[in-house]
């Protein structure tokens, strides 16, 4: 069955955009009704969803847990012990949960890094969106777990095929974790592959200090030296860059993962975006886990990426709206070898529509303006991934039941920790 | 008819809040149901409303009409044409619909600053909230105007009381549009009239500058010298700050209004909460208008006020959320001189009750972490202001009217100016 969104406003002119199965088949007015499931759109603006293009879904399971600490109390007296709790079930319930909150907010798809990738994988299929889900890949730089780590990723590899919705790709977590003889295999096997890798690089000052002291490169040029710089790499943080490190990131056409808010909340310094931009390198915006954001909305994500390099540069025509947009959306698909992210025939049927009146959309001069800086959850109506209807109207699937099955993993993990008002 | 709150959440207990009037009567369990309006709260958490502590409210007329420029374009080739065109009937309807989102949000009192001050007063008498509106003082330092404003400043006050609602100030726009005579007028007559000052100062390096220039001093120490400087001074921005001036507030016991995102976006420096912790200066917390936010949301304001001062100052425990929530909240009902921001008896009934089930506020293991971290509009269910509930579960009265009345206005104001998108 066809589905036709009748009388969405696409560029401030009124058509209809027909689907089939998962792609945008004809986008004109006045397409016939017959044989398709209609869904009246009365004018709605239509925009393409969404892409995260890093987070750690499950952890919303930890959203508010711990905040306001130091980084090293707060991931060992509080994040650390309470994730070492988690079950494969917990892990299935904390991603349904990321999933809703990201639809509400017109995400339709997302570039994950967490354990349990499997349940993650499960949570996304039943939410009807899509994601890149990273197999974690840590070594501790221990001899003894090196082969143990490539077998397991092999095995994992083998026995999880993509689908539709869900491609898997290669996590190693940082390159402080994973040993150089890893991280050597991991850029020979993805390039084999065709795999993506996500990892997290030159996110905090030390790193590339540490990095400097061992091998005398930047973590930049370290990656680059192992083969590990390529157009399917996926650099999360990338908050310290030299010029040369920025020029390699954009001669091996790997994309940057950008996450201000988490920058802010731990603190871990000013993301380079002129210097980037200049280059030409591909930024995707993402909001990181909720235990550095504490939500996953690329809503209010495109607030603070658009707002802070005006303060810090001192330049508000920097980061205008429409560039944060592209970044939070097609930037984060083409990042993760996704072909949606445009509004055109041929392409995968990822879109939200715009409520025709909502407070903080009004008045409309600038339907980009409004959605970058003003717009909130209330202003989406309707989510469609892959030419299926994931919120209508509001309306998304199972929601109390996820919220329910969320409160009682947190009586679990906290034996009823009370609330702190 | 009294009202009676049934079941609220209140620091964890189960209560009942019974409201006479316009104040909160009894907190208790099991209040007898009768000779009161109930309204049935289900265990949904009750908090204090915010008070949005500097604002231009009728500038949600201009949300997104010009975004990414530089300041001088900015306002002198878009925002101050668009403003020339205004008419008190506009300055009602932006009013109007800055009201709902502001109680969307969960405000229900802000300290505004525009022309047309009675249009603002009506607007905020008929959607049920609080203000403090201060009649604009310019008189761009030409002698001939100082008279005039002073004579038109004393026939606004004789002819406009306050009301239970609505408080009227003196807004002297800034040091470089008042000029010395008048803002010594100002200082006397409010001290006289017990009436609040609001005033914005110390915005800009700039105008640090020119003051020195002028006059060998810093804005807040001439304003000092002026007598300026009360317990019933409104101080808006307040970015470029010596410790003496800090000092100085601090004695005068006059309050500063933060706003963290107007500061962002028009790049206007660096917030010194830190010093003005250490002096303890009350800080209350604000969006400015719409032009440079885009909205009016203390929730998310609150989020930027959190998070900036961690990451410039490298200090992840600075600011932590219950004292960004206050500063939302109590401190500015307290620097407005109004008795809310407490949920006890005696108080003036200003409340909000936070849905039982929301996305962003699950799980809760800390509810004023989701708040000021993760919410959103759709996190709110009720908003009681003055013992009258001004949004119903959801519903805000004239919604769907307002934003016509906004929307007409734009296409009037711009002969319909295309849709950017």
């Amino acid at each position: 069955m066809k589905k036709l969104f009748k009388e969405v406003r696409l560029d401030d002119i009124i058509t209809d955009i027909l689907v089939n199965n998962d792609r945008i088949e004809k986008i004109s007015p006045k397409i016939s009704r017959a044989d398709a499931d209609v869904f009246e759109a009365n004018g709605m603006i239509v925009l393409p969803s969404f892409a995260n293009s890093h987070t750690h879904a499950a952890m919303t399971l930890l959203r508010g847990y711990a905040d306001d600490l130091d980084l090293f109390d707060w991931l060992s007296n509080y994040i650390w012990p309470l994730e070492a709790k988690l079950t494969e079930d917990d892990v299935y319930w904390g991603t349904r949960l990321a999933c809703i909150e990201m639809i509400k907010c017109g995400t339709t798809c997302f570039n994950d890094m967490y354990w349990h990738s499997k349940a993650t994988a499960k949570a996304v299929g039943d939410a009807g969106i899509r994601a890149v889900i990273s197999q974690v890949f840590i070594d501790h730089n221990d001899p003894n777990n090196v082969q143990k780590q490539i077998d397991s990723a092999e095995n994992f590899f083998s026995e999880n095929q993509d689908s539709k919705r869900v491609k898997f790709a290669l996590g190693p977590h940082s390159i402080y974790t994973v040993s150089q003889e890893s991280l050597t295999w991991i850029a020979k096997y993805a390039q084999e592959k065709k795999k993506l890798i996500h990892i997290h690089v030159a996110e905090t000052q030390k790193e590339v200090q540490d990095c400097q002291a061992k091998y005398g490169m930047t973590p930049i040029e370290y990656l680059h030296s192992l083969g590990l710089l390529q157009p399917y790499s996926l650099l999360a943080h990338c908050v310290w860059l030299t010029e040369n490190d920025v020029k390699l990131i954009a001669q091996a056409g790997a994309s940057v993962l950008h996450n201000p808010v988490s920058n802010l909340k731990l603190a871990s310094g000013f993301f380079p975006l002129k210097l980037l931009k200049k280059h030409g390198v591909r930024i995707a915006i993402g909001t990181d886990g909720a235990s550095s954001n504490n939500n996953l909305s690329s809503l209010e994500e495109m607030k603070f990426a658009a707002l802070l390099p005006k303060y810090i540069e001192m330049d508000p025509k920097l980061y205008p709206a429409q560039e944060v947009f592209r970044d939070a959306s097609l930037s984060g698909f083409q990042a993760m070898q996704i072909d949606a992210g445009l509004i055109q025939e041929g392409k995968l049927a990822d879109f939200i529509l715009l409520k025709n009146e909502n407070f903080l959309l009004t008045p409309n001069y600038n339907t980009i303006s409004n959605l970058v800086y003003s717009a909130d959850s209330s202003s989406i109506d309707t989510v469609v991934c892959n030419g299926q209807i994931v919120m209508n109207r509001g309306q998304v699937a199972d929601e109390s039941l996820i919220i329910n099955k969320v409160n009682e993993i947190k009586n679990k993990l906290t034996n009823k920790r009370g609330n702190n008002v």
